[in-house]
């Protein structure tokens, strides 16, 4: 096993043994590394009593390496793959969390809210590219009519601008915005709190298909790992850190999306609000939460989102999605289409599925896809390769290294 | 005619020559006095060339002081009375208009915000204690069901905490408020843009008699003046300060009653918005003054609305609703009531209205308002006399003295 492979399998096996946001291991990390800090632990040697106590419990259970191993290899099956702060595509963003103290902490969790260790990613485009012009719309999961429109538009109206619309996947105003950015055929990230082999709530199984097609599923939790009340928790942070800013579109009182929002304020993202009538139970959490936080926006549409997260895109490099990066991670239908395409002219979807050897479902998902990575176009009532791309090959699919 | 006289006929005088509001016959008043003010105006010795024009104009079409002499006679047959600063039931707080200054003026009637030189009222309250503990709720004409539902709300909840509610007799938000004060038997003025012998708009004739009867129909026009387009907006600055905070219903793009928010702004008194839809025309105006104003609160319902005019509230004199005041002002329908009271125990309606030689109806009305002034209590399944109270005599009617 190589250097890297250690701090890898270190990293999860870290996640194991403490929940993703505990403090004392991400400072312990950051001074001695993951391979080290892994080896203080199975040692006994927390220094925290409560630590000490979780790292035990957990190696009651088993051994945290293979643990960590066999999560690698399930990933690996699954076509998902680890990102660590070693990699390229690791979101530099997270780290803001190191900083984040929470006001009027009373539950532990609230407390831990360390940057992750690492993220299990499904799906083809690098995840840090994906983040960097990003915004999160999150909301009740037992969202009205309203909140639900309210949330397609905005993600219809983000994609549509090249934002990467984030969300947690969850029933209500998660899944309608992830669907708003979809219809616009743009890129869709679903923060996960369990193994993205189990995906949750299942009645989303469908749209999480669709968003690994095209976008990202992510999630700290290793495969296997259950979607557990606290974690949804814990998950939010990286929604808040993740994005230049989070949109709360309906939260009833106490709603944990207004959690999301609350972190997005004390990591300095931009925080908003989508009003609604004070007659809805499902907005009170909404007006309460732009009552007690002067710095958060009211904002009732696209165009106020994007007049706020503009004034931080403009500082970030412009939108990076190039065409070279990308074509690293595509899988084989991709790489087929692609090489069925003429190097002149255009080609018609079902000549372009024969060649490929796919089925025309299947190539028209994948046509779209290369559209909007801009490596073909529509031309002639076919597709065409985009003039100055040379596909790149590189490995087929990307697993846990 | 005494000094008295002489300096109230000058002010309605004055009123009748340039419109409320006019800051340099303001200026002119507070430094000659309204006598003096108004002879030098009769005189042509306007220091403003567009004043000059303004009076000279108004005189091709009458004599100042006969015209205001006759609407002196006109409002006593209507049964309303002149105000003016002289008066012990002046309100004092408008003389803060005297500093009021809009941002971005561009027409002319948004610069002239002076004080009120006086109003004409109708209705039994002492127009200054009416409005001691108020707040003012507006909003647009074209009001949804949700918004005159909350306007509604807001009136009723807070006439119930003893808050005058305070509004433009619109049709709409403001009518909503109105009729939900009165509905609480509470306590509501309307003040208008027109004389008070044609309460615009017509259709509210019902709803204006019903506040004449038990709160207070106030307005800067002689009877006789029309709402002419422009009036409203310099109503819209009585509104906001004579009040201790305004209440924003609804309120499309570029809305009127956003203006009255806006006064009270800068009038530093509290602004709140009552949010709503943001797919409504109807809160387009509310939310984005909500975004531009930064010192404006959010507000779902009378508690946010208590809590924020509480506050001012607490600073003022306790809500002086004494018995005395009032029964100044008693018409004689009440005070014959009053005297069908028996001087211990409790007496049914039907033997009170015909000891007092009323119709039932009116009886009932006339003793829900004794009520309201603390003057008779309900018991018995009839009506008694308040205990410490002893009926005073005053004028019967309160006219332009």
């Amino acid at each position: 096993m190589s250097a890297d492979e250690e701090r890898r399998l270190a990293r999860v096996a870290l996640t194991w043994l403490a929940e993703p946001g505990t403090r004392v291991v991400y400072r312990l990390v950051e001074r001695l590394g993951p391979v080290a800090t892994l080896d203080l632990l199975l040692d006994g040697g927390s220094p925290d009593g409560w630590l000490h106590s979780t790292v035990a419990a957990r190696l009651a259970g088993g051994d945290a390496r293979a643990v960590a191993a066999e999560a690698l290899e399930r990933a690996d099956r699954l076509g998902a793959r680890l990102v660590t702060p070693d990699d390229e595509e690791w979101p530099a963003q997270v780290a803001d969390l190191a900083t984040l103290r929470l006001p009027d902490v009373t539950r532990r969790v609230d407390g831990e809210t360390a940057p992750p260790l690492c993220f299990w990613v499904r799906g083809g485009w690098p995840l840090g590219e994906a983040l960097d012009r990003s915004v999160a719309v999150v909301g009740a999961r037992a969202a009205t009519g309203y909140g639900q429109h309210v949330a397609t538009e905005l993600g219809y109206g983000l994609a549509e601008r090249d934002w990467t619309v984030v969300s947690g996947g969850a029933f209500g105003i998660d899944a309608a915005a992830h669907r708003g950015a979809l219809n616009a055929g743009g890129l869709t990230v679903a923060v996960l709190a369990c193994g993205l082999d189990r995906p949750y709530p299942m009645g989303n199984a469908a749209l999480f298909d669709r968003i690994a097609d095209t976008g990202l599923l992510v999630s700290e939790w290793p495969p296997g790992a259950e979607p557990l009340r606290p974690r949804f928790l814990i998950r939010n942070r990286v929604i808040a850190a993740g994005t230049v800013g989070t949109v709360l579109v309906e939260a009833s009182a106490r709603s944990g999306a207004t959690q999301t929002a609350r972190r997005a304020v004390y990591t300095n993202r931009v925080a908003m609000v989508v009003p609604g009538p004070v007659t809805s139970a499902m907005s009170v959490g909404a007006h309460e939460f732009l009552r007690d936080n002067p710095k958060t926006r009211l904002v009732t549409g696209v165009a106020h989102v994007l007049e706020e997260v503009g004034r931080i895109g403009a500082d970030l490099a412009p939108p990076a999605r190039g065409p070279q990066r990308p074509a690293d991670t595509l899988d084989d239908d991709a790489r087929s289409l692609l090489e069925a395409l003429p190097r002149r002219g255009a080609r018609g979807v079902d000549a372009l599925a024969t060649r490929a050897g796919l089925d025309v479902r299947t190539a028209m998902r994948k046509l779209s896809l290369l559209e909007e990575l801009s490596m073909v176009v529509r031309r002639d009532g076919g597709y065409a390769l985009a003039a100055p791309v040379t596909p790149k090959r590189g490995s087929a699919t990307v697993t846990a290294r």
